[in-house]
């Protein structure tokens, strides 16, 4: 199989690269002791929110992707009766489970699995106004932006976290500001994760979110979840990483264009290059297309922390939310051979893909 | 002035006086630089709540004691317009403010308060159904309350964070969950206060709350508010604590009793034993009455935690939260000499008493 290589897009990519990264101060905690993590899922915000109407969730994806995420922690059969873990009111007329409903239940495998989400209509328009991600924390307006951001990602955050627990997912919500995480220059540069990992060693599912932190150089930033993702994924080494988005997967142009063609396979090389493996392209340029309204990156970002991640030898499925294809994503069914049937990205470490061919 | 000694009293508090403090793990962080902190400030579950209907905040509560936060903190008149920071939707047709809003408004000397606040009506009735307050997270049904736990004090953490930030409270919510704070038996074992520090010195209010914890003994508890309030008193030694109750404050029977005395003074001895100085009483017996569904104590524990507040030397304000009394403690009106006609309970060190008299 001949690779189309675009060094243009490894220049890109390696410029993003975190280079103070070596001197961060990492607390791995008590992770040598850790179960190995199945997955890191990103609920990416255009899936789970309504894109075009300011804090409005996608209710309906919420809830799929709330089922499939249960579905693919099922360790048994997925007719057992949900318990749900909301027992807020306001539900309807549901009943609150029962000791014995608990007993009864087969037990999620949760403990394998951690749940990053965007922004998506959450957040951006309180930063991008008051231009928290460009920092300036002295400046009245830029604190107020912080507040207003913080308040707007933690609700959507609520949110999450009620859908899946309401589908049986024992969810706990962990801002990264709370946990005292912070950048320098818009990097990760302190994120202590021992508390992350206890949570995950007791079962849980914690719920990060795309945050307004605090910058050790410029005052305050936006730490997106693709860096967050990128991050824990280094230090926890899942099995697989699943991106959940609004489209099936990487376009070699935007995804309106009648022409755009399915990315579906990208492998990753040492150097940080990424070439198109399948299908094989006239071309190999991909046009990347940042939305004016996000203030962490968009799809050029994703591209980027995705093949960082990949090159650590994790596959990588970049997916849309609530289809057939993300639940086998989830699943972990696609492994090193893609069936034809399924659509979606998959980025993978060359080395990898070399050893297969 | 005679005192009148109870050493019931004092021996009751001495018993809930957790024995392990010493062998805490805390982390004082750059404590050494920070700006001498004004005040700490309880905002009680039963003022800022219905107490009769699960999760249901008291709005016109919450509103007025989150404009008397924002007068306390202001530096100037407080006449000025309020520029709010929360701009979500949902909030009327409220325009988001401008930077030049921002500028013109006097800054809030908000960098000297912290608050917390206990749960009310909300997650008592998860974590009591549950039993998350007496540990066994190995149990589905303790796994499923501490979510559900969760679930009800964040969502009202966030309405809490959302009010003051609508006063120009430049707020954001802590969980001492997310912040990685644990207990051993039930008492604080860990709690890293680094954030909670950077956040005060950058000029914002930490809203901390009641929450569930993981706890090294017994897998898991309930941390109460009172606890928080009482550690962060002993680190970071604010002037004062105001604990912002339904009441006026401690009477010497329940409240609802027509014969009920308000105790307007009460001094704490070295050895952790208290005595009522204001008004001088027949008997010095006072009635502690716990509510069945409170999982954290209630007022017997908020009398402890304060009389232990109270013996670093910080004077420790109880009032009714929403009345003229309740702004006069929060400004730090009432100092060495109590007015007469405010209407509240002061707990003071003894020797601190002794030395005025």
């Amino acid at each position: 199989m001949e690779k189309q290589k675009s060094m243009e897009m490894g220049k890109q990519q390696q410029q993003q690269q975190p280079e103070e990264e070596e001197s961060s101060h990492y607390n791995r905690g008590g992770l040598n002791n850790l179960p190995p993590l199945r997955c890191i899922v990103k609920l990416g915000g255009a899936a789970i929110t309504c894109k075009h109407e300011i804090e409005k969730t996608n209710e309906e994806n919420l809830r799929t992707v709330s089922s499939q995420l249960r579905q693919a922690m099922m360790t048994e059969s997925s007719s057992a009766k949900v318990s749900g873990m909301d027992w807020s009111k306001g539900l309807g007329n549901l009943e609150v489970p029962t000791a014995d409903d608990f007993e009864k239940n087969p037990m999620l495998n949760a403990g394998n699995f951690v749940i990053v989400h965007g922004a998506g209509s959450f957040g951006h328009f309180q930063a991008s106004r008051s231009g928290v991600h460009k920092g300036g924390l002295q400046l009245p307006f830029v604190k107020a932006g912080f507040v207003a951001t913080r308040i707007s990602v933690t609700s959507l955050n609520l949110e999450i976290v009620r859908a899946l627990a309401r589908e049986g997912i024992p969810s706990v919500g962990m801002s990264p500001f709370a946990c005292g995480w912070s950048t320098w220059e818009r990097n990760i540069a302190h994120a202590d994760i021992s508390q992350l990992s206890k949570t995950i060693d007791c079962g849980f599912v914690p719920v990060l979110h795309g945050d307004a932190v605090f910058d050790d150089l410029q005052g305050c930033t936006i730490l997106s979840g693709d860096v967050i993702i990128r991050h824990l994924a280094q230090l926890l080494h899942p099995k697989y990483v699943v991106f959940l988005t609004d489209v099936l997967g990487v376009y070699d142009r935007p995804p309106q264009d009648s022409n755009a063609v399915l990315l579906k396979e990208i492998a990753v090389d040492e150097d940080g290059s990424w070439s198109i493996v399948k299908p094989i392209l006239e071309t190999n340029k991909v046009e990347i297309r940042v939305a004016s309204h996000d203030t962490t990156g968009g799809m050029a970002t994703k591209i980027s922390e995705a093949a960082m991640i990949a090159k650590l030898g994790i596959d990588v499925y970049i997916v849309k939310a609530g289809t057939s294809h993300s639940l086998r994503a989830l699943t972990g069914e696609i492994t090193r051979s893609i069936p034809d049937d399924w659509l979606g990205t998959v980025i993978r470490f060359s080395k990898q893909t070399n050893a297969t061919d």
